[in-house]
């Protein structure tokens, strides 16, 4: 199958059309077997058991090693021939020596898919790059789908199945993410799912020894359940191939790219990490950008800008209206907003007249809509919604509301700490009414979002826990909220530049 | 005294030597009162006060207002002529109308400072600039030092004195903050407070009536619990003065500046908030260039920046180590290094026969030190050491080792759930281990950077519930652990600036 794919690529055509591999068994497996399972604590073989376990897959699950007869409440069978019926996906972590002998044998139990997670093949040398090439071909001969080796594993959100080595278990959501390290994807993906972004599909292509990136894109390309694709790339590989595919699929969803090794520093980083030399990376932005494909510097703008991209709709245009608790936020956001090429537009009066009946009479009268420090929970979803209805607005960014809460609690907690004579029950009373305030401003938020069709975004103006998306039961969007007006408004202009590229393509955000 | 400075500045002298503000009465008091205390939740009254007893101040406190006996358990006085003993500083909330009588009762008292909170004045328009006018002219004239109007309190950490709206007590520590805005000022503070960032004052300079940011430089400039200082400005008011101060401050304790109102939208919002135009932000940030003064274009930059400064030795020069336990992690920090201008040199062959005793022949043998995933505790500390001991190196970034502890307790939890033959003893010995090598690590680096004058920077490169700044006990540095490598990047290369100022200025960096 691959071989095919191979012989494609070097024809470089504009649109490729080959087959897309055939990776569902392996993201959405019945049966996993795990070669090398361990009960030893932080071996690779401990770590991808414990966490398929954990994680609550509810396939099969076969653990495969000669010594033991049970883990994790499992029976160990001692090879993998011994496995009683199918195995869609075999994660293997045994030594690379042993690899070759092991895939013969999965070969002939039909194994569909596998994991390589073990390393010590292309990237300590020229002794492993061979390794590399013979258990590839071991593996076409069976027509075994490979992923790896040196990968850090797999995740798929939908199937309940975490096969990574850290035990981060992210909701299912609508992002997917490919990456050529393990390390930065895993820990990534933790992020994510401290920040409540769903995530669909997690790889870490490791080594690539049969397939890259361009093979992934097009794979999650017909996945529904990947609404956006996050990529972080050391190795372009064949990148005119790349660029085509990712044309494509930028076109039906969102391809968001960190390109590892930059400058000479980050090359020769890279170079020692994976063995292979970066393409010339300002050959490959401008690539990127022609074909609409956004690129980022660094990891945290990828998460921020999936937080952004799987929860909110495309703005149609650059107009901003900010609506803000306090004048000195709304001057940096604004300041924000002309600095990345937004505009912050004007009002008029009869959006003015309409919060005039809130407000007292020092309000700005002007955007950014500051609201003065007003207590009234009203105002600041009439504001928002004010400048939704207006067609000179094609996106807000609202701060300090769900901030705000965690603000009251402490003041809360220092009036019941100090004052002898305040009423218990208002003080509970308004702790209740801020956590059920901040519940309908999200859901309202998100209601607004579907109704308008343009995105709200939070700027919460403080740490919480509750992390930066929130989703709402039953909703296409999510209420987004992140801690500085500097990331929404970053993320806002991105969603502008993929707004414009697709009416370029004449195929308008939907 | 303040007419003295206001008749200096417009002589635009280039060095000004004026009187320094009398602040310490204000942010050292022995008694404060708090003019229109109340127990109503919410109140300005309420919120003061009961900041300023929860908070801990050991001076008396006296409660003012006209109706209630006892307020926080403390009697409350009719009128402040009432209070037994002197009054160091008052904090007045009461309606604006009521200010002028208040301020001569106060100055009959001999009240020494002044914080008025209570808006209503010039930011309204000219009835009340009208209004700010009498009351200025009412404490230069009782010798009352003045802070405000319409400001949202003061934090002076080390009196324990925290008098603000927003009830949050960062630690003390070095960072004085002083802000135009109380909004974002208070939030800042909280920020700083949520990632361990001690802070040794809070000046919310309100309508800046009788005083403004030079003076406050001029007066945090001889505080010694000061030792960096934070600005963020809207109005810059006599611009050649507040450059002449800075720049003289500048050389003793960083001054870091955000400048509100760099872009018409910006300009448009701060004109609105404070009545006042911006002046031409590019001549700014020039005049600030030239004077060493580093500008920020965020207020999340301003508080990053203050973990680094506050914390860590001033790097010589821009040759950065890096330590990473994962080649992607070190691939994007040394791109991060080289796009902020630090170089990222290759180590010594000694170096790598050092690290050779360590690690697996497949490790990086290059900056940055990939230790390739390495679990040996040992060889993180001895890799930064290395790297410190060399002079080819002026600053180390460290990736990954505190950052580390938590995916161990992920690990540790899911294997407590699924392998019932785990052994709990081994399990717990486990966590406790990470524990305690993080605060042996934090320690050591802190130690480290004593030794060789010279910074590490950590990356947690996961969000820690312990903050960017981990101080260790009688230690003059403190352990810093970013989130993301950018910002550790980001932060270094801008003390690298400050170092060259110091140069420049035949001041070398202690």
């Amino acid at each position: 199958m691959k071989t095919e794919l191979k012989i494609n690529t070097t024809e470089a055509k504009q649109e490729f059309e080959g087959p897309v591999p055939e990776l569902n068994p392996i993201m959405y497996p019945q049966s996993v077997a795990v070669i090398g399972a361990s009960s030893a604590f932080g071996k690779w073989g401990q770590l991808i058991l414990t966490n398929i376990v954990a994680g609550g897959f509810e396939g099969k699950i076969f653990p495969v090693n000669p010594k033991d007869t049970s883990l994790c409440g499992l029976p160990v069978y001692k090879r993998i021939s011994d496995i009683p019926g199918p195995v869609d996906v075999a994660f293997i972590t045994i030594p690379a020596g042993g690899v070759p002998a092991i895939l013969e044998e999965c070969g002939r139990k039909g194994v569909k898919g596998v994991v390589l997670i073990t390393s010590g093949f292309s990237e300590i040398g020229s002794d492993g790059a061979a390794l590399e090439r013979e258990i590839t071909e071991i593996c076409k001969r069976w027509n075994i789908v490979l992923i790896g080796p040196n990968t850090m594993g797999i995740i798929s959100s939908y199937a309940k199945l975490f096969a990574t080595g850290t035990h981060t278990r992210p909701r299912p959501g609508g992002v997917a993410f490919v990456s050529q390290s393990g390390n930065l994807g895993n820990q990534l993906v933790h992020w994510a799912s401290q920040q409540g972004i769903g995530i669909s599909q997690f790889i870490g292509s490791g080594n690539e020894a049969m397939l890259g990136c361009a093979d992934y894109l097009e794979y999650l390309e017909q996945d529904e359940n990947a609404r956006i694709i996050m990529l972080y790339m050391e190795n372009v590989g064949d990148g005119r191939r790349l660029l085509s595919v990712a044309r494509r699929v930028n076109q039906k969803k969102p391809v968001i790219v960190l390109k590892g090794g930059r400058t000479s520093a980050g090359k020769a980083a890279a170079a020692s990490h994976t063995g292979s030399m970066g393409g010339e990376f300002l050959i490959f932005r401008a690539a990127c950008s022609q074909a609409g494909i956004l690129n980022v510097d660094a990891p945290a703008e990828l998460l921020d800008l999936s937080a952004g991209f799987s929860s909110l709709p495309i703005p149609k245009g650059d107009r901003v209206g900010i609506v803000t608790l306090g004048g000195g936020w709304g001057v940096v956001t604004a300041d924000a907003c002309n600095e990345n090429g937004l505009r912050v537009p004007d009002i008029p009066e009869r959006i003015v007249e309409r919060l005039n009946k809130y407000l007292p009479p020092f309000w700005s009268k002007r955007n950014p809509l500051d609201l003065v420090g007003t207590r009234d929970t009203e105002v600041p979803i009439v504001a928002v919604e004010e400048l939704l209805k207006w067609d000179g607005i094609d996106a807000v960014i609202s701060l300090g509301i769900i901030g705000r809460t965690e603000l009251v609690r402490l003041l809360v907690n220092s009036t019941r700490g100090v004052d002898p004579t305040a009423s218990v029950e208002l003080l509970d009373e308004i702790e209740g009414f801020v956590e059920k305030y901040e519940e309908t401003y999200v859901a309202t938020m998100v209601d607004l979002m579907e109704h308008y069709q343009k995105p709200v975004i939070g700027v919460s103006l403080t740490r919480t826990d509750r992390g930066t998306v929130r989703a709402v039961d039953g909703k296409r969007y999510s209420g987004v909220f992140y801690q500085t007006p500097e990331t929404a408004v970053n993320v806002l202009a991105r969603m502008v530049d993929y707004s414009r590229f697709l009416n370029r393509q004449g195929n308008p955000s939907s």
